[in-house]
């Protein structure tokens, strides 16, 4: 009988993060995908990962919207409260085997807790990572709550054992997201001229013959109501810079309005700067992009991640990915206009930097399913001090 | 302005932790106190936590009933689900400056989700120490939620900082538990037998003028079908030794039921075993009859804690209790009918201890209420390492 | 492509009024028959209404948990509202070609929500009856939400024609309970003795065979306080007729606590008085303990329904039934030991009934199937008046 | 002690209905005004009501954030589930002597639950009406839930009584919209232009100084994939009309989106059309533009109703208003484009038309809080027939 792995995405950004993962476990003989779509994953306004997803192939075994609709962080809270209460029944219908949950966004918490209360073992993907804001107190409140940990890199795998976990359960698998990595850059030729047109998006059209960037800025949680102020800085630097710009919009959180509003506004009064925004993309075609781009500015995670193996020039803006590892890719600088500025232009007269493996070398997902696989599965656990 | 402090009571057994500690935030003159009840607080067969506060002279701000219910671990799940939903409204409309939430129920999670998703600082009570069920993972993972820590003893203050927790944020105060022990052991004279029949409760009336003991054994949540197993084998130890016994209820879990029939079954059959039964006592009276009794019998933690200051005798049984902090006043037995009855006979034989303050010295509530009122408050954190 | 018909069924006594019409439905070559289980019907403590159906044969697609614990009103609202957002998700994730729902039970309410907001054609079994309570409300409004209308009697067709639903839609098929009297009253020889033992329940033994009689009475869900006085005076006469007694527990409902806490008080006191007590029963042996008892006594719809048919004493106590269309086998009784006492005397003289078919002739599962399978769907109407 | 009047609030649109009976009762002497706001009130993308209402000085008793977001018709079935559970707890806390809810819309079903079940007695605002579309469904089954109904018309009174609702219960006080109308048509002189600066808007600068016309209209609930391809008719007849047109996006509903999205797409294309879009305006101004323009375009209510007071010329655009009862000034058209424009251009040369009272004579507001006040309130009640 094959062993049932239930694995919960709730964001496109989840996704990307874990697609060779997905792919490995279904292609694994003794292993069996259940994967559940929930959250943002299945709404339009945050990219349809659900399209994506299907048009990848992995079958779909069950949907639950549970995106609470409003402007303050009360949604986020609820939105979880609903997550506990749809994959309860969820799983009591599927019967997983093991239920996996990506990263560290709010509402993995409601995969986490619904698994563990019902003595379901969690595994955890992306545990073990530090950021500094409230995404920390997610990830590691689902590190405490899960049963296994495959981490990504080696100082997430430390980290997790400092926090009590035995050391057996502790995988450092490096991150799924570096095997769509690898894979695009080992790739020989791509017309990325196509690709931005495939897209469609909205704004200026684009000569992407020469230079141009990519532009990728999330509302920082725990800052709900600067977001206007901040998307504001960056759509300003990028202005004066004048240089070709794709633009994609942020996932749902608290706060997205507000960044929503500033890059609306901004559309309004500025139709001729040089820039073209996205709402969502495959992720491949996203680092193919990135691939050829003269560097990422924002505050993704794939600037850290991805980037770094792709050896992407990034520009990363404010506390968001604060204190994660990060290789020579990546400068940093504050919401301001200068510093972001200056940063790009450094960038661009460096050009691309060397591969960095610090997340891994590009075989994460099938490590993942391999060690699945392999796993003496339990719920109980104690700390170990 | 006084500072409001919010306090999620979810059950009988937590509020009898935290009572001094409300009592003392009600009396400080820079605290407003914001009293929410919730889960089985408010339930009829677990006790009725409600009325005891009430009759304690506690204003009530809101109460929330969130207990699903049904027989399996779906409903602890569901019931944390739903109380983050209502929870997170509550605290919209009465915008507390800091929550707190006590111990290790898996309800706790809910209100420590809803305050740090909404950016209110949370003050955790009881964090850092051990038992090896689930409740060490909520009690855990409400740690790497909260912003501040109350604990109970020293060892409980290093497992925190441990986990990672800034240690200026982290506050041995001993257990507010304590402090009603401490109030019962300086009392003078106790009437426990009207105590005894001031509370009615069901089963053979009892003569306590000589030597009687008490019970309390809960289900332990991950090893659901087997309440009924363990609770007989304790029902068939106190049969045996034949002495005065005034068990009490466990309270609300999964598995309850299959406790709670086992003693249903039991009494149907023996009707002469000189044991009497309640459904719930004031915490003061039941720490005055601990105080006369032979000892306590079961899996509470009332017999690691405030039995350690009491001094009365604990036959621990099982693994609920596993690892954490205790004194000399307790013996541990497995689920066996003779480890259960030649512990109690020991103890019978050996007396009372002597005092323990492994949990504190008696004054927890109020140094918990005036730390809160000196507290920088906070909502943002991040690993120490 | 076979039509996809889901019924959900949330209580024990709703599944004995639609068993015929799902195994229809299983039967028919043209249906494929969606069962959903929710609330109490999953629920050990009102009888597992789910333990009869898997006996049954019934293949069960879905469970819902959604019953909120409480001791008031609140509960039930709420129960309610997490049954939408379950149902909702089961529904979006088995895509029924149309819904039905049974009965007048608060929770009806839930499954008509989900399914009309989300476009799905809805069938009520059982509206247009009138009762003069809670339930009424709950019944009508279900019928303004249906496309569809399976009705029990002539009365009850024309009532919801009244109610400005068009005559094309309102089908008097009879009542499903009906069809399994009839297989009962077509029964050869009944063991009944056998029936009693095998069910176990608690409380003095019984003799069967003489006289005995049989009582259900459940909470009235608007006169919440009253309950224990009520169940009370029923138990009273019940004792001083001193005739064997087999007593049914009510099903969940606001008040079944002061109901069911009148029971336990009245056994700890009684012992010996001649009741013997059941939690649950298959409808089947229910009806067949009824076809050889002297009587029932108390407010379940039984009474006015199959023991029409049956031609079996009713003994109906209180507003519950109130404006019900009736045989001429029930005698109507105020909450009085006296009234209670003299109409099962009368009906004791007088013997059994002859048979009724004011709630339909014993085919209305099969009716209803046929008529599924045939119905133009549809999810639009308005108001013919 | 003055009576609690709980009204809940959950859309914009349903505010300016209700406006004139808040005030009525927040000042009427014997009478208490709790004001809940929930749904698409509170929320920034549908018109902030919440901010227009504490502009108007009336007092919030409670929010409640119950929209989940969704593309599909599940999310308006989850939204009214999690209004109940929500609404639930306000009301157990808030304790109203009566509960009130407005018109039609799906959410008011959460609350005519949420009061029903917990005997609290309920006053419908708007029932009896009708339209033929999901609309109609949720008004009956509110109707049937209700205990008081204050219609808004002598047909809706006698539709109501034919539901089977004793006539003691149904007052035709006139539909308190019209009282805002009534209001606006008395002022003397109004500086319109200032008005239309002061909401901002977005699109085309426009010249109202001579003939304009205003649009709202909607998404029909179920007619959703259609949304899109029933604003683009609209759109395309206003741009052939070349008229300066006041343009207003419509409340949140399944399938406004598609609705947004053709807007969208169609400012993205024609920037030059000479309109100019509204998210939310005060009702009061809202009615002071329509009272000066050439018609109101679309399938909003408000054409149906104050425009009759108002003598305001509608092109009323499909089904969602089919069956209202109508004045002279209302031309209905299908979807299509040149029946929207022959229509337009009829009403341009007619002019305005002369007061109509069918909704009521402008004193409902007041009509309704003296009927509260001197209500027998009860929650019982059986049909009629």
């Amino acid at each position: 009988m094959k062993r049932k792995v239930c694995v919960v995405v709730t964001a496109r950004p989840s996704y990307s993060r874990v697609k060779t993962a997905l792919l490995a476990i279904q292609e694994h003989p003794d292993l069996e995908l259940q994967l559940v779509l929930a959250a943002s994953a299945l709404l339009d306004r945050y990219g349809s990962a659900v399209n994506i997803i299907v048009k990848d192939g992995l079958p779909i075994t069950a949907k639950v919207f549970n995106v609470l609709e409003g402007e303050n962080l009360t949604a986020a809270a609820k939105t979880t409260g609903i997550g506990i209460l749809e994959l309860s029944t969820v799983f009591e219908n599927i019967k997983p085997d093991i239920v996996l949950t990506v990263g560290d966004r709010f509402e993995t918490l409601a995969t986490a807790i619904a698994a563990s209360y019902m003595n379901i073992p969690l595994g955890h993907i992306q545990g073990g990572e530090v950021t500094g804001n409230i995404d920390e107190k997610v990830r590691h409140a689902v590190t405490k709550l899960a049963d296994f940990h495959f981490v990504a890199s080696e100082n997430a795998r430390e980290r997790v054992i400092k926090l009590g976990e035995s050391e057996e359960t502790v995988f450092n698998t490096g991150c799924p997201s570096i095997d769509l990595a690898k894979q695009v850059l080992e790739e020989k030729e791509i017309n990325y001229l196509e690709l931005y047109k495939k897209y469609g998006g909205v704004g200026k059209e684009l000569d992407l013959s020469n230079d141009y960037i990519v532009v990728m800025q999330h509302p920082v949680t725990t800052e709900y109501t600067e977001s206007k102020d901040q998307i504001n800085i960056t759509l300003e630097a990028i202005k004066e810079l004048n240089i070709p710009t794709l633009w994609f919009w942020p996932n749902v959180d608290a706060g997205s309005d507000g960044t929503s509003k500033g890059i609306r506004t901004f559309r309004e009064k500025n139709p001729d700067v040089p820039i073209h925004f996205f709402k969502n993309m495959e992720p491949l075609d996203f680092l193919r992009l990135l691939k050829y781009s003269k560097g990422l500015i924002g505050n993704s995670s794939v600037g850290i991640r991805e980037c770094a193996y792709l050896g992407v020039p990034v520009t990363n803006i404010g506390s968001r990915q604060n204190r994660r590892d990060r290789g020579i890719n990546v400068i940093d600088v504050s919401y301001n206009k200068d510093e972001i500025k200056n940063a790009i232009k450094t960038h661009i007269a460096n050009g691309h930097y060397s591969n960095d493996t610090v997340y891994g070398g590009g075989d994460a997902g099938k490590r993942i399913a391999n060690k699945i696989s392999e796993l003496k599965l339990k719920y109980h656990k104690t700390i170990t001090y």
